[in-house]
C-alpha cells in the first residue's frame, strides 16, 4: 500500500482565503439584495500597462510563425528576462549576477518549491502574522515551525533574539498582512543574526513597489552581508498587476554557501529537474514591465491603490480604530473594535457594512483580534466602503 | 547552521540534456564550418495553431481593460479549462469530473511537485529507460528507486512481476525515449498489479497525440480500475506545440484513496498552498487547443513529424540499424551500431554525421548501447540527417 505524506494531518483544515471566500459566498447567497464590497484578498483590479500588452501581443505573434517560434525555455529563465531582473536591482545600486536570477511564475509557486533545498531537520522561524503558505509548505515537509510574534508593542516588526532557535527564517517586508515595513536598521539585525548563526533568510519582496519611505529597503541585498544569508523572491503581481498573468523571479546568490555547498548551484539542479521553464510569452511581458517605461506606466495604478489606502485610513481615523500599514504597502492592519476577535469582526463587518475583509488570526495566532483591509478594490468600492465604515463605526454612530 | 537537503549528494553530477547540449556546443565552437543537425532534445519546431494564436491575442487584450481584466486564477484552474480537459477525455469515452482536473504549466513542473503527496518511505519503481526527472525528483526526496528494465527482449515494455517491491510506479506510454507504447492488455496488467497491491501509478501521457494504433490507449483511464490507482499527467507541449508556451493538466481521480485519505483532496490542499494558479492567458490558449478546431489544426504539424519519423526509420532500415518506436510516438530508439556504447555513438555521430542525438544510457542503465532520435526537427534537417546517415552507415558505405 502506498503511504501518503503523514504531515497533511498536521495542517489546519482549510486555507484562510478559501474559508473567507466560502463565508462571503454563503452570505451573498442568503442576501442577494446586498451589494457586497471586497477589501479582502489582495488582488489587483487595474489592467496591465500598455507596454506590457504590446509585448504580450508581439510574443504571441512570434509563436504564430516558424521563423520566430519559441520552443522549450531554459529552465532558469531566458537571458533577456534574467538581465531585466539584474537591471531592476542595478536601479537600487544592488549588483545581482543574471546567473543568480531564477525566473518564476511568481512567489506562490516558488514558496512551494524552495524547501527542496533544505533538510527536514531545520527549524523554521516565521515572522508572524504571515502569509499562510510560509507555515503550511513547511508543515507539509515535516519541519518544526517557530512563530516569531509581531505585536502592537514591537510595531509588528519583531527583531531576532539571541536565543531564537531556527535555521530558516521567512520574512516579508513590506509585510502582508500588517503593512509594516522594516527600516534599514531593523532588517540589518536579521541579516547580522543570520550570518552569525549560519541561518538562511527567505525574503518575500512582493510589495516593494509600494515603498515610499527612503529608509525602507526595496531589496534585502541593499544591506551588507545579505548575499551570504538571504534568498529573495520578487513578483510582478502587485507592482505591475500580474496576479492573473504571472511572472516573478527568485534570487539565490552565489555567495550563499551552507555545509560546503552552493545553494545557487543546488537550485540550478533543482529547477533543471523539477521544472520545464517559464512560458516565453510571459517572460516577454515581464521584461516589458521592468523597463523604465513599464515601471512608469505601472506607477499610475500604484497611485490609485495608494489613494485608496489614504481614504480607508482616513475613515478608520474618523472611527477611532487603531491600525498599522497603509503606507509603503497596500494593506491596512486594524484592531478589531470593541474587543471583537478576528472572525467575529469578519462576520460583523459583513453583516453591518457589507464589507469583506480578512481575519487577522488567519495569519498566525498573534493576529487574533486584528483584521486586514487591502487597498486593491476599485476606487468606487473603496469610497463606498469608507462611507459605510464611518456611518457604522464613526464617532457619534451606534458603535 | 542551516542543513541542506542531503539527497542532492546522491544525484548524478549533471542532467542528461545539459550534458548533451554542452558537448554539442563545444563541438560546434571547435568546428564552426560544420552545419550541425539536431535530432536531440524533443522540442517542437512548428508554430502554434491559428485558433490558439487568436485565443492568446484575445486573452491579452482582456488584460488591457479594466472591464475584462483577470486577476488571481483559482489555484486548481479556471472552470473553462477544467471543462475543456474533461471534454478531451469524453472524446475517448472516458468520464473525468472537472474537479479531478488540475491545470498545470505542463508535466515537467508537476513531476517536480507530485511527490509531495507521498511519504518518503515508498519505494519508487521507474519503468526504464525513462525521462530522468522520474528518478531525480525522487532521489531528491530521499526515496529508494527500483528500476524496472525495458530490454530488447520485452520490447521495452516491461510488465510487473509479482515480486516487484514498490508502492509508486512511473510509466510513460507512448514512451520517451523508446517510442514503445503499451497495448490495452499490457497496460491493464500494470493497473491490475497496482490495484492488487494498493500501489499508485503515475502515468505520463505527454505523447498521446502521436498514437495511431487503435489498440494503444490514449489515457490510462480507458482501462477498468485505473481510477482507483492512477494519476495521469497530460501536456499540450508535443501534441499542440506548447513546449515554449506551457500548458497541461494532471488528473487525480476522486476514487484514488490511500490510507483512508483522498489523494484528490490532498492535492487540492497542496496546490492551494504551493501555487498561485496558472496564467489566465495560457489557460485560454489551452482551451482553444483542445477544441475540435484546435485539434484539427494541430494535426497538420503532427503529420509533418510523423513523416519525419518515416524518413528516419527508412534511413535506419537502409543502414541495417535496429530500432523501436517511430510509430505512435515522435521518438526512434536505435541500437548503436558496431557495439558502440551510447556516449561513444553520440560523439561518433556528431563527428561523422554532424548529427546531435541523445545517448540512451542517459535514460537509465538499461539504455546503454541505445540511442534516441527525435522527429521534431525541421523537414529539411530531417531529410539531410537521413542522407548523412545513409552515406556514412548505409550498406556499402564504410560502416
Amino acid at each position: 500500500m502506498t503511504h501518503i505524506n503523514p504531515h497533511y494531518a498536521e495542517l489546519k483544515d482549510s486555507f484562510l482565503f478559501y474559508e473567507t471566500k466560502q463565508r462571503a459566498t454563503d452570505f451573498a447567497a442568503a442576501h442577494p439584495e446586498r451589494r457586497m464590497l471586497s477589501l479582502g484578498i489582495g488582488d489587483v483590479t487595474l489592467p496591465l500597462a500598455p507596454v506590457v500588452i504590446e509585448a504580450l501581443h508581439r510574443a504571441v505573434e512570434e509563436q504564430a510563425h516558424r521563423e520566430t517560434f519559441q520552443g522549450y525555455m531554459p529552465e532558469l529563465g531566458k537571458d533577456f528576462m534574467k538581465r531585466a531582473a539584474a537591471a531592476n536591482y542595478a536601479r537600487r545600486g544592488v549588483t545581482v549576477d543574471p546567473d543568480e536570477v531564477f525566473v518564476t511564475y511568481g512567489i506562490g509557486d516558488d514558496l512551494g518549491s524552495i524547501g527542496g533545498l533544505f533538510s527536514r531537520e531545520n527549524r523554521v522561524a516565521v515572522v508572524e502574522p504571515a502569509y499562510p503558505a510560509y507555515v503550511d509548505t513547511n508543515v507539509m515537509a515535516g519541519r518544526e515551525i517557530v512563530p516569531v510574534a509581531g505585536t502592537e508593542e514591537n510595531g509588528f516588526l519583531p527583531l531576532p533574539s539571541q536565543d531564537l532557535a531556527a535555521e530558516l527564517v521567512y520574512l516579508c517586508s513590506p509585510n502582508n498582512p500588517t503593512g509594516a515595513a522594516y527600516s534599514r536598521a531593523g532588517l540589518q539585525q536579521w541579516v547580522d543574526w543570520a550570518n552569525a548563526r549560519g541561518a538562511v533568510l527567505i525574503f518575500d519582496a512582493a510589495y516593494e513597489a509600494f515603498i515610499t519611505d527612503p529608509d525602507v529597503p526595496h531589496s534585502i541585498y541593499e544591506l551588507p552581508g545579505a548575499k551570504r544569508c538571504a534568498i529573495e523572491m520578487f513578483s510582478l503581481s502587485k507592482g505591475a498587476g500580474f496576479t492573473g498573468t504571472r511572472l516573478g523571479y527568485t534570487v539565490v546568490p552565489k555567495a550563499l554557501i551552507r555545509e560546503g555547498r552552493s545553494l545557487q548551484s543546488m537550485w540550478v539542479r533543482n529547477r533543471s529537474t523539477c521544472t520545464n521553464g517559464v512560458s516565453y510569452i510571459l517572460q516577454r511581458a515581464g521584461e516589458a514591465a521592468l523597463t523604465e517605461e513599464g515601471i512608469r506606466q505601472s506607477r499610475r495604478s500604484l497611485a490609485v491603490y495608494r489613494r485608496s489606502a489614504e481614504i480607508l485610513t482616513a475613515a478608520l481615523d474618523r472611527c477611532g480604530i487603531r491600525y498599522f500599514g497603509g503606507q509603503n504597502a497596500p494593506y491596512i492592519w486594524l484592531r478589531c473594535p470593541a474587543g471583537r476577535d478576528s472572525w467575529g469582526f469578519f462576520d460583523e463587518l459583513m453583516e453591518r457594512c457589507g464589507i469583506i475583509g480578512t481575519p487577522g488570526v488567519g495569519f498566525g495566532a498573534c493576529g487574533e483580534g486584528w483584521f486586514r483591509f487591502s487597498c486593491f478594490g476599485t476606487p468606487e468600492d473603496v469610497a463606498e466602503a469608507a462611507e459605510r465604515l464611518v456611518s457604522v463605526y464613526g464617532q457619534g454612530s451606534d458603535k
